[in-house]
């Protein structure tokens, strides 16, 4: 039964897999100091046109944010969210286990907009409730729904002015980046955030985040966190092969250009078959409304999330794409449903 | 050059590869819900012939650590470990992290013995102190040496006598288990601790270790604690894969015959140059001394740490094998200190 | 300038003076082994009818809120609170830096019922979320309102067949019980909760609040708690003799009942004066709506919160009153607002 | 039966008492911002001839120290303590849990010199150990034991050449100062720590720590971490009156030459039995050794620890004296052991 229900389903791109290969007796040294993960820090630098990052290579989504977040911050200090934020609702209270409050704002839409933190600084800030100190956005966001460069100049400019830190969960970046509706680069993830995430994991690689630290004060001994909370590996060219890899020849930047088509096509087929949707998103992730009992009809032979009841007879379903998803499924997905 | 540094220079058994290779593109439920991960934990249960375990497959030794010990402990419980234990020294505070106190006893060769304990048991125990609850052991300890069936069941018999939690570290379990001196067995680590782990990241796999949890008590919401570390992979297969292979045919054990093989041959050859150790070692890791001019010219064609200064004249350095170590290169070794 | 700041703002009760006079120079056991500790804990247990409970002297609300909810919850478990509730909004994050998140319900008058909770875990619980496991009220709540015993009965057994603590703040405890319109006895707050703390700081007291542990498996160690959260007191006394005068010749019901009509002088008052409420409350605190400029008069002469802008002209403001309001500046306010 | 067991068995000198008294329902400002605690912190400013300093009053020392030591060091930095350092031994953790290793440094008098904190330093430093970052002294220490001038300003010195924070945990302060063989000042504290407190508990007051915090970096938002820790007592000028009082004519160091003096008289009475002692101590606290039985006999009279067994026949107990310490009682139990 194919499976829409995420972007990790499948293993890893060939080429990954072939680079793994072919380094594989080759001794290196251990906890990120080998050779391919310079060499992916050293592409990843170039990409944003910035040699003065930091690059860290990072197991996965919620370790890379507890630990960023973990070290940004001072015991008092909050971060703001998104309800729909995964650090809000996805990541078992892992921020708050690193002792900090996240403070969420309510979204349609999964974006954060400067006038919803100005209503969080303008409420009575003293030493009786946490300081609000970092921005979190997700790009795209949880409802693959994806910020434009003007809305993340304007974010990047609020916090600026307000002393905040914008940090950027880039989970599903590459899906952003390469929106046909977009119009942001990697370069202006960069520009505009104080430190944000490249992620591998759900675009092509086995595991793996970049976490890309451009604000200086954050940058000092950022190390030592990762290994505080277990998450430096012994065998950290694993994490520097892959994204040496998905920096090599576009091949990220394909791949998610891929699942984006992919979703567009389900998309296209879906609407042609009258299908509303809960949100409208130019990414790797669909939330189209069907009546119940043709979702029914489809699980028989797919597998995917209903995400959310809107009335007695219909739902919305999630429907994930990725650099993996075969065209073939997409098609036989829109002729199960429009028969 | 070759590295005698580490067992993590090289990447991942072929076996292993082929079967990431060969399982690639199949979809598989994420975060440890795949076929792969339920079969290696089904054949664990197998080999230590207790199918009323728990098991958990997580990417390091640290995070591993910190999950488990985090999970396990109450606010004001503490744990005791030799002062050479790997999170007394080598985890950058991370057990101090989850909020708990890390007691070290003085060991020699690594290891703990009761009557250290009942020292610490004896002391006034009350509310102006931590309260003692979990031992932690290596096996292999860091310095190399190992239990013999007789101490673990002591120390087991001991902690259950005094109601504390025994927690063992085995992130190079295979080569305890595998030593030519030693008579446990994994069944025996199984019977004699309350949760200990199965290193695989030193033993042939690109990552991994394998946590089992026998107690009952410590067995409830341990996936929370696991996805509230950052330590739940979306892609667990990446682990589920590779320990499937490692127990499948004895692979894992051979992997570490291999290693204590090649430390054994080294051990061999220096002891026929007269070389001292500073610890009797049955393992892969073992630690000459050497005198420093002999160790400069090593250091030209090898890699490794040189561990502790003994005079002006000498010091231990440390030789680790792995399941990689090739032959040649430990017979060059040996050539090279003999000229 | 007379104060209806808060009911903080003067020390404590004559007969509490007088008792830490009289026991000055009296040598006792430190850390609340002291007689007057005992004394109090003995009469606490009388006045809730029940032998079987521990009650710990602890020096304020937020302090008790931190070590109690600390030491109840594992790390993955996660309060349920109000979203008025003060661990929520006035406490610095104190329950955050445990390591366990707030889940804030909705609530117009400060108070939660089953129907709120039960949406929560009707939500999927897995372990990509938090999971609830404790209740947290106040009573009265932040808005001055109070639980019924039909309320908190319902409250109470929602919560044991879902296997969720109840725990009850009571930093202005006494003002519930002692509510000309409440139904509510100490005893069954004791009966209706798992733990709940009886305010003094608020009601006589220097300092001190009394928390109450009934249900068996939280009262494990707990002063390790205290202890370790900086709260136990070398000079543990200080908190025996307050609490041992309060529960003497029903000191402490006195002092709330004063409290209490005061703020119902003041209301009377205030509605012959036509004025309306934001909120019914009961208490002490009350929060009428009343012109900007007479806002602005009042504050002449009166010390107190603005609250809440109603709309251009209006807003609601906070009178709380306490043990020490003296009732001719009752009266006075109430002559100055019909001015 | 007379108590020599500690230094916090009495409540507060008259003087605190009638205080309290005189200023009860003067109506204040809540959390620290009344009159009282401010003029207490110009006391001190003019005290330590520094009125560049931040001072907060705290109510305990284990609260003082965590809530200090939490918000001074980043999640990886560690602290450096003697072993019989109170953080060390006596606080259930509570530095543990704010998430900092305590590493020790072994002293048989209670202090440290750099020498010591010079070996922690050149051992390898880096992200897989806990970065040492605060030293922690107190003074006196908790064998009685001070630090003179010289050794203070080489440890301030050495702490500031190699960018450590040196904090000092001044619970019996007064004693130090006071001590005769001492030559350290208050100001001397000030100019050779980046912070430390000023013990109130324990030299008169009810309960009460004066933080004294001199170094820029460390005072930013310091009022969120004492609410966070739940430190912040709502009637603040509990604290501020007693410090007030004591810093009012000498009051602070009358008490603590009383003190001072009652543990020299009882040292000099000792001393004429022949009795030895296990460390020379200039304070309030003495560890003279006596034969078992004449603590048995001395037992049935007086209250005290024995601290230390030195062999079958001998131990070192422990007696303390305070500024409420009376003459008549030392006397008896000098006359008591002479017999």
């Amino acid at each position: 039964m194919y499976s829409f229900k995420n972007d990790y389903s499948e293993g890893a791109h060939t080429k990954i897999l072939n680079a793994l290969i072919k380094t594989n007796m080759t001794q290196t040294e251990g906890y990120g100091y080998d050779c391919h993960t310079q060499n992916a820090v050293s592409k990843i630098k170039n990409l944003v046109h910035n040699q003065n990052i930091d690059v860290h290579l990072i197991s996965g989504g919620t370790q890379t944010n507890l630990t960023a977040i973990g070290a940004f911050l001072r015991p008092h200090e909050a971060c703001v969210s998104a309800n729909t934020g995964h650090i809000a609702v996805n990541e078992t209270g892992a921020i708050e286990y690193t002792g900090h409050k996240v403070i969420t704002i309510d979204s349609n839409d999964g974006k954060i907009v400067p006038e919803k933190i100005k209503e969080i600084l303008n409420s009575p800030l003293n030493e009786h409730v946490v300081k609000p100190k970092l921005v979190y956005i997700s790009n795209p966001t949880e409802l693959g729904t994806i910020y434009t460069k003007e809305e993340l100049k304007n974010l990047s400019e609020f916090c600026k002015s307000n002393n905040l830190i914008l940090y950027a969960d880039g989970a599903r970046l590459g899906c952003a980046i390469c929106a046909k509706e977009g119009d942001l680069t990697l370069s202006d993830m960069c520009n505009f955030t104080d430190a944000f995430f490249i992620g591998g994991t759900k675009n092509g690689a086995l595991l793996g985040e970049a976490l890309v630290i451009k604000k200086e004060s954050l940058k000092e001994d950022f190390r030592y966190h990762i290994k505080q909370k277990g998450a430096l590996l012994a065998k950290g060219k694993l994490l520097g092969i892959q994204f040496e890899e998905l920096f090599t020849a576009n091949l990220y930047f394909e791949l998610a250009k891929h699942a984006n088509e992919m979703a567009y096509l389900l998309s296209e087929g879906l609407k042609e078959a009258n299908c509303k949707f809960l949100i409208d998103s130019p990414t790797n992730q669909i939330f189209p409304i069907l009546e119940n009992k043709i979702i029914e009809r489809l699980e028989k032979k797919f597998n995917f999330y209903t995400w959310k009841k809107i009335d007695d007879n219909n739902s919305a379903i999630r429907l994930v794409t990725s650099w993996a998803t075969k065209k073939e499924a997409v098609l036989e997905f829109i002729n199960e449903l429009k028969k």
